[in-house]
């Protein structure tokens, strides 16, 4: 029986992504704590765009342009020179509305350079924040897809994965899924039962214990809150834009 | 409270092993289905040495010795030249006793090369036949310890994963573990319990699909067979040797 259906693949660290093909197929940048959740949480409040950029340097060179907001960390703190952190939760409507929002963290922003590198046919970002919103992109589409996670300095990370799992099971009837990094995200999105927060938590995931010792459980909370921030974010030269 | 617990962290793809430390470390090398299920299985039954190679040719000059017996596959089937497969079952006391086994494998030996750059302290193979022994090894020794799957041409897979979360799961008072990876092998290890067979086919694990297709299914039964080979692979001046 021919397969006609669209092939997904889950990457599970970005140093594996040339393994696969990123051309014609939709990359889904994903960095659940907390980049991916604060690109969704300021684009659905309202910014202009938001520019991701690489170095903390040009970071702080983009804030000359009006109405720009300078943002980003550096192993889960705010970056030296900028003027705001990654935490979804500074990006209220109030603050952030028809502004630009130049960002910078130390995995998503790696990643996306990675993919562009690759000819990434089309680069969405996802987080449970706009997690419907992902899932109904892909849906329509229906082009193959990578599932790309943004990891913790190459080394695997548990939420990424729980994300990765999450749209895998919403969308395992409409793909070809013969990757066992998906059915290892999938299983692992099953066994947490709804509860992410309680399930990195009892099982130790080690970036929970990064933020949370540094006092971040709220935003880790919200980060793992589904459809709180329902909105598409794609790139497109150069910004991250709501579709 | 200070942690004098040594450290062990899993590395679900080769490519992953240069983001760890290696040296004074305990490299487990983990190929289940099933260059390391064989390697423990003809050392069991009685062979002096095995000899693993990374290129056919080598693997066939190696033939010109006495007493060596060739084998080795790439892409799950016996490579052509080869006196013999990457099967287990093929490796009976009546057939390897005090012979010499010249292997070369897809995946095993490039993982293999990888540890000996990165100047690994001591390499092990480690596979369901030999469980016990690389446990009871590890809980000897008091080291570091880096699990090394050998996965699919770079692509992350869930047979070498559960066998890691054994390991994890048989450890983890022993050990510090502050690895996300181990976590998760250990989790899909828990889920899998106990049925590795029925958890690999329902799954739809890729190599299970892969070899089944081959007509290879005992080989895999045997591959999760916990026990079966009770011995420990030690590489030492390019040969895997009995402990």
């Amino acid at each position: 029986m021919k397969e006609n259906k669209p092939v997904l693949h889950t990457v599970l660290t970005p140093s594996l992504l040339p393994l696969y093909n990123a051309s014609d197929t939709i990359v889904v940048i994903i960095d659940v704590l907390r980049a991916t959740s604060t690109i969704a949480t300021a684009l659905y409040n309202g910014a202009k765009y938001i520019i991701p950029v690489d170095s903390v340097a040009k970071c702080i060179e983009l804030g000359q342009m009006p109405d720009t907001v300078t943002a980003g960390e550096r192993d889960g703190r705010v970056a030296e020179g900028l003027q705001h952190g990654n935490s979804p939760l500074e990006y209220t409507r109030d603050f952030i509305e028809n502004k630009i929002l130049a960002l910078t963290t130390t995995n998503g922003t790696h990643l996306l350079s990675l993919a562009l590198n690759q000819d990434a046919g089309t680069i969405i970002t996802g987080s449970f924040p706009n997690l419907s919103a992902v899932v109904n992109y892909l849906t329509e589409q229906n082009r193959d897809v990578l599932l790309a996670c943004a990891a913790w300095k190459g080394r695997i990370n548990l939420e990424d994965t729980l994300f990765a799992g999450a749209i895998v099971n919403a969308l395992q009837n409409r793909f070809e899924i013969n990757c066992d990094a998906s059915r290892m995200a999938q299983m692992l999105y099953g066994e947490a039962g709804g509860n992410l927060f309680e399930f990195l938590r009892t099982r130790e995931a080690s970036h929970y214990r990064r933020l949370s010792g540094y006092g971040l459980e709220e935003d880790i909370r919200y980060c793992l809150s589904v459809d709180v921030a329902s909105i598409l974010p794609v790139y497109r030269e150069g910004k991250l834009i709501a579709e």
